[in-house]
């Protein structure tokens, strides 16, 4: 066989589909969010980004980064082993306990990602509990979606947010089979947030376990920054709740936090935990000053709540279409691929605006989206100029606009 | 179905069998290294670690501390995003360059971690050319096992380091099916090395990919540290290779060097490259720095290579049982799970030495061990210390000694 023609041939596909992705090659500047170099052929231009997952822009918080650069002196720059072999160090074990604090769970477990906490933790759960049953919600995550697959359990697909239709599920799987229920807070492509309440409630009259995904909640939601599920009083409930370091705290990384012998179960079984080298104690301790910061102030939320309303009002007034939803991501519609890689370009190249065209398979095939995520930085004149952009952009292209 | 009792019962198995593992709770000292301080409920006590996977020490070395700290101060803490989506940094870009030029290759593509660059870059492609098969030497690492197994494609596993058996299961095989070879360079725990050529004599024979894991030997194999296949001259014959940052580089990640094709193929389709946070600009930073350094520098090779020819001269002197083998790694054999815990607390109470005990899974039963890494900065005084106490555990035990 020609590998290299097989390879060739498929991405030659992807550039049909125009979904051929690439990336922005960019430099933040810490102290200057949401504002980054781009280096393209035609040299270095400063551009404002608009797609950030670096939600409060914690990734330039001063006590984030005299964290990083106190353990760094300290400890140097890498953990130097597996958890288990000479790579477990002080900050992993602090950082873990402020994770269980932080979700009111007895433990929490670290990992690399918040990709491989839903990879290992998910997987190695639904692996090992005998003839397990996962009850996964239609629009969850790929690292769920591989986790449940590399696990081999029996699963299924309720719909999308849908309570009624878990419960039906459930129903015909026998009352003594091992059964978990997983999904996420808020779905990061389009923004709408689970009825965590009344998909415990059927979980519990199963007697499943409940796995919730906060990826896009931690930081961001609940009084201390313990997501959805702190800020409904519904964390009690779940057997487990995921979260990143990488998104809403700034750094990177992944946990679960839940009850000290699960945890310490997927720690002892995981492979995706096990073998892997930990993560730097900077990198935790980093993770651990955004997380403190987060618990006690609410400035950084406010204000980025804020920035999101005027973003909606300011879109709105505009007539341009963006997916209604109560949380803090702003999906403005466009359903086509090479349209959305086309609107997308216009706004770097001639605006200096940064927003990723989101295509498949990140979102279905004829929900191609802009995915904007305002954050406590952007100013007033930030937001003019992004809506006054794409409205320019509207009316070249001759979109649809919607009533104000 | 009572979940805790069952979590609570796998862990009791564990502890029935001597293999539960508790992590050692360290700091290491940048500056200082091997020596750490160990968090005990006795309090704090300094200990010399001596199972390290930041073989040469370049965690803490100065212009890795340096190129981290800058990069933080420019770049803040974290990427803010997946690698499309607003993540993708300019530093990212310059050390997939450095990489490809490390191995000869035309690409190369980074990972959150080595155990990801594994299952992602293996699976990915295990399960997208049509009907692949995969062989897979019999001491492959959890990492790639997985990856394996999460792309559901034929798995063929041939004896360890036996190209005629992997000859025979080629054969096996009808010419026009894909086909790749999987395996390590520098198998972790025997430290034995693959016969790279061979191997790569026989897959070519048949039309296959080959696969190299050179996780334990990038850094410090090879003149400028491109591991076991530039040392022996057959880097230009792997299809992929694959390293971690974390090991001898000092710091965290992983990454596959490829043909451009075949890197931008695995980006355009890999999930866990597509959909995690990237690596923090600090991190890839540390990273290459690092490989720059050991490209132009033998000095940390040379006494690492000289230190650990000591360790063996004087285990050998005491009669103590080690595993003979050709690379960095000294496995000092146990065969128990419980004894081979008992000798590491002695080691760690008793003389401030840290090695952890590797016992199953990270080793087949009856295997278990002392998993001993020379650093450049083990004194003869420390490795004197080390040898002595073991000297005076294997006595106490009883345990059997080996002719001189
Ligand atoms: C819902 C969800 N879960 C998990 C992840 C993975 O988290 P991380 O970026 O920390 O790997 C993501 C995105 O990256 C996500 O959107
Ligand atoms: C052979 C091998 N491959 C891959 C890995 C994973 O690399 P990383 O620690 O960077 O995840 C390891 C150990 O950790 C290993 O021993």
């Amino acid at each position: 066989m020609d590998y290299e023609a097989f390879f060739l041939s498929g991405l030659q596909s992807l550039r049909a589909e125009g979904r051929y992705r690439v990336f922005a090659d960019l430099e933040r500047h810490a102290g200057a969010f949401p504002k980054a170099s781009r280096h393209s052929p035609n040299g270095i231009h400063d551009v404002t980004v608009w797609c950030s997952n670096d939600y409060l822009g914690m990734g330039q918080h001063p006590a984030v980064l005299a964290a990083m650069h106190e353990a760094i002196d300290s400890y140097g720059a890498g953990a130097g082993g597996t958890r288990n072999i000479s790579g477990n160090c002080h900050t992993h074990v602090l950082l873990e306990r402020e994770l269980a604090d932080l979700h009111g769970k007895e433990a929490a477990l670290l990992f690399t990602s918040g990709f491989v906490s839903n990879w290992a933790g998910l997987g190695t759960l639904a692996a090992r509990l005998p003839n397990c049953v996962v009850f996964s919600d239609a629009g969850n995550h790929a690292s769920m979606i591989d986790g449940i697959r590399q696990s081999r359990c029996i699963k299924r697909v309720f719909a999308h947010n849908n309570p009624r239709d878990l419960d039906r599920q459930l129903s015909e799987v026998a009352p003594d089979v091992p059964k978990l229920v997983a999904f996420e807070s808020v779905y990061s492509m389009d923004g709408d947030i689970a009825p965590i309440d009344e998909i415990c409630a059927v979980a519990e009259a199963h007697g499943a376990m409940t796995y919730l995904d906060e990826v896009h909640a931690v930081g961001l939601y609940g009084r201390r920054g313990g997501g959805v599920s702190e800020a409904t009083g519904q964390a009690h409930r779940l057997t487990v709740i995921e979260g990143t370091l990488g998104k809403a705290y700034g750094v990177v990384g992944g946990y679960i936090a839940a009850s000290r012998a699960l945890c310490d179960y997927v720690r002892s079984f995981a492979s995706g935990f096990i073998f892997t080298t930990a993560l730097p104690p900077a990198v935790a301790a980093g993770a651990m000053a955004s997380i403190r910061h987060l618990k006690e102030s609410e400035v950084e939320r406010l204000r980025q709540r804020d920035r999101v309303a005027r973003v909606r009002q300011r879109l709105d007034a505009a007539g341009l279409p963006h997916l209604d939803n109560p949380s803090h991501i702003i999906p403005v519609m466009v359903g086509d691929a090479t349209l959305c890689k086309q609107i997308s370009d216009r706004l770097l190249d001639d605006f200096d605006i940064y927003v990723q065209p989101i295509n498949y398979p990140t979102v279905p095939r004829g929900t191609e989206r802009l995915r904007i995520t305002p954050s406590p930085f952007h100013s007033n004149e930030d937001i003019e100029h992004l809506v006054s952009a794409l409205s320019e952009i509207w009316a070249d292209i001759g979109l649809e606009r919607v009533a104000a």
